[in-house]
């Protein structure tokens, strides 16, 4: 008896000593990290006590590395703490933010090569996040990733939301399938873009957003892409293990290392409510905190553009059709002969601020304002923009003078053509032009493929320049708004001049042919788990040859459903970007974008399901106000919410935006913008019920009566 | 009859149009350009009536283009001009220059494609300079080059001096052989490297010094490389042609190219003299002319400095030996346990001032000043330095103000380990620094890969970064010496801030195991026809035991060769760089070092045979002082010059180091420090007969006798 006690004791012993625990401050979610029998790390998570992800292997594999770091390891250190505080984050979805988790630092040595990692696992009531660390050491100074292998093992062929895996861009539609599926769908998903590059067919970029057939959900992402390169998920779909797929430099190489460092947070966020997803703020707890001392020049703004008249094609960007290339510096834009269709002049502009000044908006983004629109991208040119450089009918002082005298913003534009080194060459000199002439905010951008000519957009080397213009901007006070850049990972919460960034399928391609109806239903889980998107909706024409006979492309959407994006989507940075005219001819409706707010206290998901619906929620700061959004997929749908989020008490006038339903229905292809507008009185008690339409919704703006 | 006639006269009117001759303004030099019967473009070169080069085709090929440029041309125009102008340059080994040549442009059109390019030649009296020009054209705008086809097809088995192709370093020894054994010598030749990339078998670099068995000369190299690929030479060694080889950008491309364009100049220099292709300024003279419009902070500098101590080990450029590696504001230095190896201390640097101060030098170089040189090359790290933060022990503002009390000037120092964005991301802070603290000139290097990995030391697109460091430091009248970057190709005419480059193996492998002999008698062939090299040369003591005794290298050259090498090696910078002390054990040696101009109103080659021996007389600017240099190969030698060349009815006192010639002959292996110093008196009709042992010279200075 004795022996078989000591050999369970032993066993147990050994259990305890390789496999460790952590719980969530809720007790919900359990984590369990061990050790294989080889020494693989491994870790494993079960949400009220069903399992979420089997036992998944940790590690890395080096390049010149005959021993990589997959295997032989001992655990010679643990420590656990827990952590408890709450923040303000400059804007957001909340005003408070509470960081709560129980954390777990696991300390490997590898036999042999004694090269040490930390494994550090945090534990939110909202989900796991868990990163590598590799402390200052002898044995592990520089080194450079030939691929990391964390894996997550599913424990079935969930239901995913899905874009192709790609390491220039996410502007797909997602697909919708079992996992199993991912294989046969991955190359018709990968829709033709400028710049693309598929790796696996059954690859698929993050965040990712499953559903289990028993009704959980589960959404995997990164946190903190900082220095590193950014990742995909890569099934192996035979056993429905998905593994991490980083993109490479140039080079082939995935990483370059110097210890200490540390890769991003691998989060996977779990709930069995998907509104919890939507509302989880794991990846912002995440993040450093703010790095920036004074944010008081970081604001929220609401704006309109000269914009859309180019993406439909009614404009140009260009100046000229007279060069088939042009020399910045050489070409004489003042001899050129004006090709007559350049959105981007002087009284063009001006018209676009009147109508901010007189709707109540912050500011007006200008693109195509300077010389090199002529041959922009496809030809990967180095010298593409210098950024400070107008075109002769775009008179930036005197444009600026007019703003400011209607106490409108201007917003730069900054299109790299992806030349990073071309930006990085120009940036402080364009970044001073900025503040010279009253710019604060910029949209930047990265079209067609990266120079210098082989990297990729989501590349360690590519990510590190997106965060060099982010921390330069905020040395010169000025908030970015990077297009065609790597996916947000909640770098926001450290650096919240990162007021947006697009990094998905926005509202562009509504008329580049269209999206699927039900995409904003998705967005949210899954693009929008990183950060705020600068979607830019509002479109009110969806017949897109109204604008550009030649362009046949129609806004898969009713005129309902783009006003709750306001309030879904969620955006410090939030465009009307639809033509005046076309909001002068819906002026009741688009009395809601004048009226919702940009800056939230608090954000409530009432109803939520990944790509059929979203309903939402939100308070404006500073105001005992609330705007309603809910966006709806394929099928029509009766949604049902209750006002009891609202102060007791308390009386409120609620304006509804919904699409029509009656004789001739609303319908996103026939019939967009059949909309009504209804007011009525509410109170935390009210409840209502509204149909949306397929690709259809409906926006509510409740305020309170004083 | 008449047939005949009109057959002879087409072919007659055939041959005049389909061909073109050229002369040179001497008529020695003639040459034909051609399109082979496909159309073709070729060009040939005669000398005094003696082929040089036979019929060589030209073109390129062009990626993602199924036709190239190669052939299908015909001659839609030609024109044919004369030039003759003389120039001053900023500095140089003359006064002032002439150009003179007569051009041929030749514009062809390529059937089917309708493209044109223009191919236009400059036949001067010391060789053949052309080049291709892309003019703005409708159907050849932007176009990526897959390899250039330039040939030199060589009329037999020459001798030639050379270093294997290799897109990365030209560190090389030089070898001598047959063109047929360079592919049996050429990975023997491939010493071990940092940075280096082997391409070919027959692949050599420019420039290529080959000499006939008729005695005929004949160079082979480039000019005015801007915006473009750096060139190599493969030799097909079965019909014994010369291929243009470009360098790789990382993605294989060879060349990113918007018309209209140009490639640099292909250069061949030819001569029965040898004296004549070192005396060419045909390099320069291809070059634009000076873009600098105030140059008169653009000065040559006699300099000492804190290196040699480091390249022989003696010191350590790093500070501290307590990291396995540092990161940069991360660090503290300040807490860090010093080696006591610092070569850049205050202390010493101070030293180096007084030393430069008391014997009449310009300026003063510190390296390993700066924070990072902990794990500075080897790892391929992005942020290895910023350039303006000192270690703990150098005081910038104190040194400067010391070195400005003694009139000394300080040269900084950029080492940015191939790092090239990371130096340009901190150029402009960089080079304001110097500003700021009194530095006029800096040596960079680019020690090791290139950052971003995959990249070469000769791309375009690194290439094109030297460019842009040169133009940014003229923008702040700094001046550039930059090491281990691309050979120069004249282009310190058009940017007469480029002082200097090394771009061969220097003086610090004689530190490193010891050069050949005879190399200094073939850089001047080869190395220095596109432009100044900073040798620093100056080594008084051979045995670099007796400095670091853990280091046996041997310097493999007399001390009489050593002053040689400030006549014979042009600089307008020149190094003084042994250590003060061992200049103090030879002082009348180090006399002719003091004495030596840096600037030359005129030079003289008087004798020359590569391989063999140098032997130059320069004229100090402003002076009636000369100076003339010898350097020995391998074999003994008496050197028999006359002094015609000083002005008549003058005497002067020359002073002649030279090798001892005694019972204790003077020998760089085992006597290298046996010299004699004499003084005579000397006339135009002076002449001197002096013998120079193995790897020895001697140096003459020559005073006018007032």
């Amino acid at each position: 008896m004795k022996q078989s006690f000591f050999i369970a004791l032993a066993v147990l012993l050994f259990n305890t000593v390789n496999a460790q625990k952590l719980k969530s401050p809720n007790q919900k979610l359990q984590m369990e990290f061990s050790l294989q029998n080889d020494g693989t790390p491994s870790y494993s998570l079960n949400y009220k006590d069903k399992v979420v992800i089997k036992p998944s292997k940790l590690g890395l594999y080096l390049k010149n590395d005959a021993k990589y770091l997959v295997n032989d390891f001992t655990i010679i250190d643990t420590k656990m703490t827990a952590f408890d505080e709450t923040w303000k984050p400059v804007w957001g979805e909340v005003a408070s933010i509470r960081n709560n988790y129980n954390e777990l630092a696991v300390t490997l040595n590898q036999k042999g090569t004694d090269r040490q990692i930390i494994i550090r696992f945090r534990l939110f009531n909202d989900g796991l996040g868990f990163r590598y660390e590799f402390p200052s050491q002898k044995n592990l100074v520089y080194f450079t990733i030939k691929e990391e292998r964390t894996q997550f093992a599913m424990t079935g062929n969930h239901t995913v939301f899905w874009i192709p895996g790609d390491y220039d861009t996410q502007e797909y539609d997602y697909t919708s399938s079992r996992l199993s599926e991912i294989r046969n769908l991955n190359e018709k998903s990968r829709t033709e873009n400028v710049s693309q590059t598929a790796f696996s067919p059954t690859g698929v970029q993050t965040s990712l957003m499953m559903k289990t057939d028993e009704g959980l959900y589960i959404n995997l992402h990164e946190a903190a892409l900082i220095n590193y390169a950014c990742m995909h998920l890569n099934l192996d779909d035979k056993n429905m293990i998905f593994e991490s797929w980083l993109t490479p430099n140039t080079n082939g190489d995935k990483g370059n290392m110097q210890a200490p460092c540390q890769s991003p947070w691998r989060t996977i966020i779990v709930s069995d409510d998907a509104r919890e997803i939507l509302a989880s703020k794991m990846t912002l707890n995440l993040n450093e905190p703010c790095k920036i001392e004074d944010t008081s020049w970081i604001k929220p703004v609401k704006y309109v553009g000269v914009w859309w008249e180019m993406i439909t094609g009614k404009s140009s960007w260009s100046f000229t059709n007279e060069f088939p290339a042009v020399q910045l510096g050489v070409t004489d834009f003042a001899k050129a002969k004006p090709n007559g269709t350049h959105g981007a002049t002087t009284a063009n502009v001006k018209k676009y601020i009147d109508f901010a000044a007189e709707n109540g908006f912050g500011a007006v983004l200008v693109e195509g304002w300077n010389e090199g629109w002529e041959d922009w991208f496809g030809h990967s040119k180095d010298y593409v923009f210098d950024f400070v450089t107008p075109y002769p009918d775009f008179d930036v002082k005197g444009i600026h003078e007019y703003a400011k005298s209607k106490d409108i913003k201007m917003i730069m534009h900054h299109e790299t053509s992806g030349a990073i080194r071309n930006y990085e060459r120009h940036i402080d000199k364009a970044y001073q032009f900025m503040k010279d002439n009253g710019y604060d905010a910029v949209k930047s951008g990265y079209v067609g493929n990266i120079v210098p000519q082989g990297d990729n957009h989501y590349s360690q080397w590519t990510v590190n320049h997106y965060q060099y213009a982010i921390e330069k901007a905020a040395e010169y006070k000025i908030m970015v708004n990077a297009h065609e850049a790597v996916r947000p990972t909640g770098i926001c919460r450290t650096y919240p001049n990162l007021i947006g960034n697009e990094a998905a399928r926005g509202t562009e391609y509504q008329a580049f042919g269209g999206s699927k109806p039900n995409h904003v239903t998705v967005l949210p889980f899954t693009r929008l788990i990183g950060g705020p998107m600068d979607y830019t909706p509002g479109i009110f024409e969806m017949d897109i040859s109204k604008i550009n006979p030649n362009n046949h492309s129609h806004v898969n959407s009713t005129l309902a459903n783009q006003l709750a994006l306001y309030v879904t989507m969620y955006s410090p940075l939030q465009m009307a970007a639809d033509l005046p005219e076309n909001y002068n001819r819906f002026a009741d409706a688009f009395q809601f974008i004048k009226d919702v707010a940009i800056d939230w206290e608090d954000s409530k998901y009432l109803e939520a399901e990944p790509g059929q619906y979203v309903t939402v929620a939100r308070k404006a700061k500073g105001t005992n106000n609330w705007f309603i959004g809910n966006v709806n997929g394929y099928k029509a749908r009766a949604s049902n919410i209750k006002f009891d989020f609202l102060e007791k008490g308390k009386k409120y006038e609620a304006t509804i935006y919904a699409d029509a339903k009656d004789a001739k229905d609303a319908n996103y292809k026939t019939n967009p913008q059949a909309y009504t507008i209804r007011k009525i009185t509410v109170n935390n008690k009210s409840t209502l019920s509204q149909v949306s339409v397929s690709g259809g919704g409906y926006a509510i703006s409740i305020i309170e009566r004083k």
